[in-house]
C-alpha cells in the first residue's frame, strides 16, 4: 500500500472513531487547535484543572500536551493527566513549545519527559535539539532553522532516531522538509508553504492533528506522519486558494482544507519520502 | 403577535441599549462569545478575578457563566460575581459546559446553583440531565444526543419544565430541535444546522446571545428563545453561504449573519413551535 | 520627508528585524494579537509566568502589557518583565484597557505606572484620563468618547501631553480622531472605521502593532503614529472589502490588509495632521 492511502486509512479511523483529544495547552492558539480537532473528524475537549485532567483523559483517546503558555498550575495538570494517560495505555503527545528559550521552560520539558512516557514529540529542529541534549540558540518559541540541505536532513535524522531510541516515543521535526522518525524508521515529508510560519498556531495546530490521528490509529509514527502531512498539504491548497489575500484569509482556508482532505487529495499531493 | 416579531423587538432592545454583557467563561472560545456579543449589538467584558468582578458586574446588564475551563480561581470569581448579580437583579446565565463528565465539574455545576440564582441555564441534553440529577452517559463536553423523536421532545419539555419550576430559572435545552422552558411555557425550535457542531464553541456563542438578550429584554423567556432562534438561523444561512468550503469559512459567515439579521430574516426562517 | 515615508520606512524596519514582541495580555484577544504581529513582520511571544518573563523579555525587541483579564499572577509577572525591560533599555507598551471600571483594575494600572517606565502608553479617552487623574465615568471596557470637535482634540492634546511630560512616554489616545503626543509634539490621524468597533481586540491589536514598530523603531513616537495609522488604514481598507458583509468577514480582511501595507497605500490614504 502507497503512504498516501496509509494515511488516508487513518484519516477514516479518526471520521469513524471521532476521538475524544484531551488537551493542556496555551491560551494563545487553543481556539484553532479545537477546530482543527474538529476539522479533522475529532472531538476537543481541554480542561486543565488538577481536580479534574486525570478523570476527563480517562474518557479521552488521546491527550496533547503543548507548554506554549505553561505556569505552575498548569505544569501540575499535565503531569498529572500524563501519568494516567500512561497508566491507561492512552497516547501522550507533547509540543514543547519555545524549549530552550528560558530556563523555566527547559525546566518543564525536562520534568514532563522525566514523569510522562510520550507517544509522539513534535518541534522545530531546535526544540527537538533542546529535548535531546543539544546545544541551540533560541528566539522565543518560533525558531525554526531554514535552508534544509541533504546533509542537514541527515543530521535531522540521527538526532531524532537516536532521541527516538531514547525515549521509546515517535520523533517529529517540522521544518521546511519534516522529519519524523521511530527508533528505526523515518520518513520525510516535503509539503507545506511558507506562509504557514505567518500566522500563529500552526506547530500548536499540527500537534493536535497528531493527537487526533494518534486517538483513532494505533500505529504512532503513522499518526504522526498523517498529522504532519495532513497539515503541509491543508497548507498548499489554502495559499493556492488565497494567494496574496493576506493571512486572514489563509487561516480561514486552511481549516477549510483540513475539512476537506480526501483520498485524491493526498494521492495528488503527499511527498513522503 | 407572531413569535418572530417578538424575537426582532428583543434584538432591537439589544441595539439600542448596547447591553454590557459580563462574562467569566472559558479561554478556548471566549473570543468568539465577545465578537457574538458585539455582532448582536451588546458589549462584552470578560474580566474575572476575584478582586475586581463584583464592582465589573455591577455595572453590567447582565453575567454569562461559562464553566467550559473552570478551574478553583475563576469558581470562586463566578460565585462571587453571581451573588452580586443576583443583589442586584442583573440577569445571571449559566452554561454548565460538560458537566458531567467530571466529578469536579459536577460538584461545581451544583455549587454555582445552589449559591446563584440563574435567569436561563442552557446546555444540550446531557448536561440538563445532569444539573437535573437524571443518570446520563457523557463523553467530553460536547456530548449530545441525537435522533429527536416526539417522544423525546415531550421527555425534553417535561425534565425542562420541571427543572423551571425547581430552580425559578428558564431552561434551555440545545439539540436538533431545541426545547426553552419556564415553568408552566415551552417552545421548540427547529433551526440550526448540523454543521455548527463542526466548529468549537457554538454552545458557548449561543450562551452569549442569550446574556445578550437577557441584557436588554426584561421576559428571559423571550430572550432565551431570542439567542437560540437567532444561533441556529444564523448557523442556516452561513451554511448556505459556504456550503462545502469548510469550517473556517463557516465560522466567519456565522458572525457575518449574526450581525445581518433583521426582520425580514426572522419572518422567513424562524422555525419555533 | 513626508509623514507617510516615515511610516513606511519603519515598516521597513520590522520587516527587516522581525523583532520578537513580548505580551503579557489577556486571553480574549491574544490571538489576534500574535497573528497581528505576525502580520505586520514581526515575532509574537506571549509567556506570562513569573518564572520565566524576566529571562523571556530580555531576548525580545519590545514588550506589550495589556491588563485586558488582569489577575494576581499575570500582575506580578508584568511589573517583573517590566523592570527587566527598562534594566535592558528594551522600550515597554502599556495597554490600559477598562482602567476606571473597577477599583482593582485603576489600582494595578497605577502601580505598574510607579513600578515600571512605558515608552508608550495606548488606551481611549477615558483611559487616558483616568491614568492622568482626570475624573471620567466608564462602562466596561470599550468606553470611548464619540463626537470629537476642534475643542475635544485641543483637550486631548493638552491631556496627552501633559501626561507624556509627566512620564516621559509616548501617549496614544485612540478614537475617531486619534491622538499621539510626546512632551511637545502632537500628531492627530483621522484613519479608521467605525466598523473597527465592532470586532472584539482592536485596541489591544494596536498596542501590540505599537509593539512591533517599537521593537524595530527607536523613534517610539514614530513607532505609535505608524501602528496607530496602519490599523486605521487598514480598517478602513477592509471596510472597503467588505462592506456590509459583517464583522466575521471584515476580521479575516483587516488581518490581510495588515498583510498587505505598502508605500503606496501610506501614501493614497495617510491622514496624519
Amino acid at each position: 500500500m502507497e503512504m498516501y492511502e496509509n494515511i488516508y486509512n487513518s484519516l477514516l479511523k479518526v471520521k469513524e472513531k471521532n476521538p475524544l483529544v484531551h488537551h493542556i495547552t496555551n491560551y494563545v492558539t487553543v481556539n484553532d487547535c479545537a477546530n482543527i480537532v474538529l476539522a479533522i473528524g475529532g472531538s476537543p475537549v481541554m480542561a486543565d484543572d488538577e481536580r479534574e485532567v486525570e478523570e476527563m483523559v480517562s474518557i479521552a483517546s488521546s491527550l496533547v500536551i503543548n507548554i506554549g503558555t505553561l505556569n505552575g498550575r498548569t505544569v501540575q495538570s499535565m503531569i498529572l493527566a500524563g501519568k494516567r494517560a500512561n497508566k491507561l495505555n492512552i497516547p501522550v503527545i507533547l509540543d514543547p513549545v519555545g524549549v530552550g528559550a528560558t530556563t523555566y521552560r527547559t525546566k518543564v520539558a525536562k520534568k514532563l519527559i522525566e514523569e510522562v512516557n510520550f507517544s509522539v514529540i513534535r518541534g522545530n529542529l531546535s526544540e527537538i535539539k533542546n529535548i535531546a541534549g543539544i546545544k541551540v540558540v533560541t528566539k522565543g518559541v518560533d525558531t525554526s532553522e531554514i535552508g534544509d540541505t541533504s546533509s542537514k536532513m541527515e543530521e535531522e535524522k540521527e538526532i531524532a532516531q537516536q532521541l527516538s531510541k531514547k525515549l521509546n516515543a515517535v520523533i517529529a521535526i517540522t521544518g521546511e522538509v519534516d522529519c519524523i522518525s521511530s527508533e528505526d524508521k523515518s520518513y520525510y515529508i516535503a509539503n507545506g508553504h511558507k506562509i504557514l510560519s505567518k500566522i500563529t498556531g500552526t506547530g500548536c495546530m499540527c500537534s493536535s492533528l497528531i493527537g487526533s490521528f494518534c486517538g483513532a490509529e494505533s500505529d504512532y509514527l503513522m499518526a504522526a506522519v498523517a498529522g504532519i502531512a495532513s497539515m503541509g498539504i491543508a497548507g498548499e491548497i489554502a495559499y493556492e486558494k488565497t494567494k496574496n489575500l493576506g493571512i486572514g484569509s489563509f487561516k480561514a482556508s486552511l481549516m477549510d482544507s483540513i475539512y476537506n482532505l480526501d483520498l485524491n487529495i493526498y494521492k495528488e499531493r503527499s511527498k513522503i519520502y
